[in-house]
């Protein structure tokens, strides 16, 4: 049996993560599926898919605190993109693509979220066990955004194979 | 077809590295699957799954080369954690949380761990034809605990869909 | 139903991208597999399989510019192994055995590629919905060769399991 349904979060303007832990448990219970294999993944490529820990406090703007800590790190490795130049992506071709989707040039500075996103995965995969996911006591699925360009509505998928 | 199992393995006080190839490899047998795909999978989120060549060679500690410098590494861009107020978390609702659960304040000290076992991910996906997974010449799976403040009991828990 | 098929690709002495999207694509076609998930998975542990956007831009080399700011960052953490006692591995156990293997020692020295390749990840996981794979607008699926030491033939292989 197959099992294919996607719901949509929408980001803010710096990076999130969405705990949509509840929303796969429904798509879950609603496949039928007792026993095998789910998927969480993320069509966008600056988007990433992640178990961690529930951090209970967050900070101000309403993020976990060791997600916080997450983004502390990629900052060092992969600082924010402010202008052209800092990267080489975007180059001049693709700036010239995004004219044509009717895309502004800014929209295009998202190079550390592309990198951070490929580093994290694009995707997690969950055993399946008598109707329920295999999470361990603390686990939790988030979706990240790390796109900080623009505020945007993003697909999540779960897709359950199984019987 | 749905096969699972688990087994467990034995941490130690700083980051370990499990050789559970065979182990995986005896689950597949059993399983009687020959065709599909094989998941080796942590539901702890201080631990990752990993495939890396074996290093023949291990430091004073037992510890595989190629894994210490892949410690190293992570220990440049994400320091092992020694105190509280050397990350954002844990915060003071998660103490509580833990106090609750009867846990010491200091076991929550595990942030590194945390930021580690998430970048290099909670799972691997292996195919498996004629009964065999297939891991090249050199390809062994690691269970990688990267906690350094206790030494722990740990689930692998082995996920295979197939034919 | 499960369906298997590998093609070889040709890597270069610097770190490659091959974008193998139409490959596989070609394979999902010929499965007729038309709901389920899709493994693309490397047997090799130097190497990695992403999902990215396509960067339009190349560098000097035919190098995505947007996998080349993925060198530069990765450069940056972990530095091109350019002799033994940069890293620990690899020992003299594994250039023993690399020379009974007939390799030459230059050849072991490719620490860093193991460990690039191991925080990218071997594989990636994609949903199948209709016969498609669901990538979103931009996703392409590169096969990454992190070795520089040589260049080699390398296997990509492709697992569908679904109906």
């Amino acid at each position: 049996m197959v099992f294919h349904k996607f719901f949509k979060i929408q980001s803010d303007r710096r990076p999130t993560f969405h705990d949509v832990t509840e929303q796969v448990g429904e798509i879950l219970a609603i496949s039928g599926i007792n026993n095998g294999i789910l998927v969480v993944f993320s069509q966008h490529t600056t988007c990433s898919v992640l178990i961690q820990e529930a951090s209970d406090d967050v900070n101000y703007w309403g993020t976990d605190l060791l997600m916080q800590d997450l983004v502390n790190v990629l900052e060092k490795i992969i600082p924010t993109c402010r202008t052209e130049g800092q990267y080489l992506h975007p180059g001049t071709k693709h700036i010239e693509a995004a004219a044509g989707r009717e895309e502004l040039p800014s929209w295009s500075l998202n190079t550390d979220a592309h990198l951070r996103s490929v580093i994290l995965g694009r995707s997690i995969t969950i055993p399946v066990e008598d109707g329920k996911m295999v999470l361990g006591e603390f686990g939790r699925i988030y979706f990240a955004d790390f796109d900080q360009v623009r505020a945007r509505e993003r697909y999540v998928r779960v897709q359950i194979v199984g019987e």
